[in-house]
């Protein structure tokens, strides 16, 4: 607990401004804020492992919309809204749908009488998964200044066309706690590199989030992927002036090898070019299964010209002292256990199999951290009451 | 939270008779009941409102039963649920099937070693939803009886073929918050209306519980659909007889434009012939395909006759002083938004949108107050306990 | 409450090592474990019916799986994990999907990052069930001895491809009420009896769990099944050895009513015979739809000999003094009311049916029992502070 006490006492310094607001881009975020959620998810998370509970909620729902099959973002969003106290329940719309206007304006309302969260994720359309979860935020807030609510939930984005911040946010913890502080990781470099997979169409937001967030701690972020699998240009202009703004660097290379080269952090992630992004959109709007097929095939093709965009050990040995961290969300496409090529050859993956797991166990803290931290006005004085309890 | 307080020294004059009680039909509660019921969610929305929880129960659950899709209702009780303390469990049948007998007698009594409370939708058989609740009533009264039950859970009818009482007494709450007072309902003026729909086949049981309840106050009760629209007789009838007992007025008109005449209140909105409904459940029931696209197409055509039996502007300035109250129980057919032609003109809607959020946003409270009814003896005093906290 | 003291005071004097354990199958456990689970069960259904709550969590995750369909299983975990606060979590995976390996180990530590128990159903696969349970056991195991989970969840086993603990400790527990004690179960002969069903491939789980358990407890076990019908041969080996041990008998007889002669209690259930569960798992496994449909009609053939195999009046009449307890798991395939031909006769079963419910109605505190002797290291304090409120 005396880890916690330091916290407590840096967190109480910092002048966030997140309560009573959505979490729906990590670059909309202050430093302070990102700071304060590293040391709130930090300080849940060593509760739990203390055994003292940190139900803050009496009743209330959080509201998970999952327009996309989820099962590690699910677990973590459901044991988050439980550990602060919060009831489940699962909007079930069908999948193939992107419902905007009225409908989203009425449902959004319709389901957020006793809501304090809604959690959303929807990645699969380019340009439409941010943007409908600024409609829903629109509309309880419209329901609440007119007095259809009593209280406006949050909008807590547990992935979109965009950003992943979740992901991000569990990632930079991970990365805190490997390398000790936020700060040391000033000067460390991070390869945020394409990888094959023997799948097409993975979403572009875990990339984005990784290069959005990671450029803002004075790392130097190194994108590497073949030509034509460009992200979306937005966020990588963004990458860059976050850069020259935390005195770190970032670089797109076309080269897995070059990016490793003397890398801290190593994130092997496959995706789908947002040139496809951008034709697969329309595709799956009008569901057009033919033109679906064909695209797939085409770049299926496209990616087998890649398949030496593996994580091997070779490359790793390029890496800082042959050691570099391996990170990745879950799950990996590792060759020879889960495909016949993949992203990660099996013996990498085994020796980060752990670590892979740590990363991941902080996505519910960072949730519950985000929950906390948007519901309640004075979060280093409630943490303080757990941690006395 | 003074007029929490007035409204728990009304509410403690009151003889109900709700404790441990189905809640089924509007018409099988006493006015004292219905009275009581609109103060206690109106007190349970005060406390929402004022941030201070009413949870009653430390544990246990309220099971759910949904033989048709809803999205709205199962918030509603799911936020109900949840707010007093109970764990949501749902009963996920296969949604053709229409078990009876001992199927239903034993999975009543399976679900029910812990429940306080069973939410059942049940809307699509004419002849079987409210039956149905019956079964599972009855059956977890002989478990309870027996003494395979420690408790006996109350079944609460979330839509059944015959009456929508959850959306009933929300209107009513609405309607009472609206006019001030229960009292200023009498004399007004409320139009049901058959609205056009380019869909077929909704349930009657929302007109049925509009006609079945608001003819208890008192008001000039007036439903109009074109010829061969009728609702189930039975309920028709008597609506009539409480519109006699109360001093208020019912009739029937097949004018959409004759019922808006200086109407204080309107609520246009399409649904199925009872003929329709008689002819469709066997089709259903067999799965019979080909007969129900027959009857659908039929139906269809027959409808398409009446698409100017539309809420308009123009309809609107019939209405008292042309301002009549627009109510929805949602989602609403709204020309040119979800349909091309349908229930409501755009403009209409627009204006009453957020009313009828308001008008959704009663019914978590009026099912919590349903469940605390049935579950609690002492309900003024546990609602004064909760204010005072 | 005065049973529930003398129930205290006899568990307190048991020496059980259910701590921190998982329970997936009974014959892992000690004589003290089994006897004490069936005093926690008891008392917690006291309580429960005095509307004591027994409330231990106050936030934490119950996590089921189920890989086949089941009602009346997944309420039971729902009340039991309700009861003692947790929150239910359901991870939904293909029904159809067997994953071992990464996968399996990856997804057992995403799902229990707050979990406290994981409850899984996995029946449809000899040979797999038991052993994916043992998997994902490991797979939290690992997880927690390398830091990733704060605290490691019991698995609890809701039914496999061996045993079905929680519905044999409930009926035991059922047995114990029953004849007044577990004492009083020596030298009663119970008849596990195949009997006729329309269906085919129901799991061997049930009467495998009957003989493995009510052996140890000096009854006389008659397992009774047409040639050909037989279990897993280790489990029958298992039987015979706990009826020497525990001074009872158990034999295998080709005859229904030889097993039913002078009988305390039946239990008459269909199920698949051991040789054709093995000719069936690699089918589904390939998913071969025409080899199970073969085997289907061949087993259906098959079973059709034996119609006779139905628990009637007459053979009831055969029982100690024609009154024996009638036990089934439920649902029962009851001739003329559930199918045409089944295990039992309508009037048979109509005599206990309400029997068979409160059989069933021991499962839910069996299970809650299970979490809290492997969560609570002193269940008889714990129990006693409940009882005192």
């Amino acid at each position: 607990m005396n880890t916690l006490k330091k916290q407590l006492t840096e967190l109480s310094k910092l002048k966030t401004d997140t309560y009573g607001k959505d979490f729906l881009l990590t670059w909309e975020k202050s430093d302070a804020d990102i700071r304060a959620l590293t040391l709130v998810a930090e300080c849940l998370s060593e509760l739990h492992a203390a055994r003292k509970p940190f139900r803050v909620f009496d009743t209330g729902l959080a509201i998970s919309i999952f327009r996309d099959n989820s099962t590690r973002t699910r677990f973590s969003f459901t044991s988050a809204a439980n550990a602060l106290g919060l009831g489940l329940a699962d909007l079930d719309e069908e999948k193939s749908q992107i419902a905007h206007g009225e409908t989203v304006r009425e449902t959004a309302n319709m389901i957020s009488f006793m809501a304090e969260v809604i959690g959303i994720r929807d990645d699969m359309y380019l340009g439409e998964g941010n943007k409908y979860m600024r409609e829903v935020s629109a509309a309880v807030q419209e329901g609440f200044e007119k007095g259809v609510l009593h209280q406006r939930p949050n909008i807590i984005n547990l992935q979109c066309d965009i950003d992943h911040p979740t992901q991000a946010m569990a990632d930079l913890v991970h990365l805190k706690q490997h390398f000790g502080s936020l700060e040391n990781l000033r000067g460390k470099k991070i390869a945020m590199s394409w990888a094959y997979s023997p799948s097409y169409g993975k979403p572009l937001s875990v990339p984005q989030g990784i290069i959005g967030l990671m450029t803002r701690f004075g790392m130097n972020v190194t994108l590497a992927h073949p030509e034509g699998y460009g992200l979306i240009p937005d966020v990588v202009e963004l990458a860059g002036k976050n850069a020259k703004k935390s005195g770190g660097s970032f670089q797109v290379v076309n080269s897995m090898e070059e990016s490793f080269r003397d890398a801290d952090v190593v994130y092997p992630k496959s995706w789908a070019a947002y040139s496809v992004m951008q034709r697969r959109t329309p595709l799956l709007q009008k569901g057009d299964r033919d033109g679906l097929k064909a695209l797939e095939k085409e770049c299926l093709a496209n990616n087998a010209r890649f398949k030496n965009w593996e994580c091997d050990a070779k490359k790793m040995k390029l890496t800082k002292h042959g050691k570099a961290l391996y990170m990745h969300c879950l799950p990996a496409d590792i060759s020879g256990v889960s495909c016949a090529e993949g992203e990660v050859a099996a013996d990498v993956f085994e020796q980060y199999r752990i670590a892979t797991y740590r990363e991941a166990s902080y996505k519910p803290f960072v949730i519950a951290a985000m929950i906390l931290m948007a519901r309640v006005k004075n979060v280093a004085a409630t943490l303080n009451n757990f941690a006395k309890d």
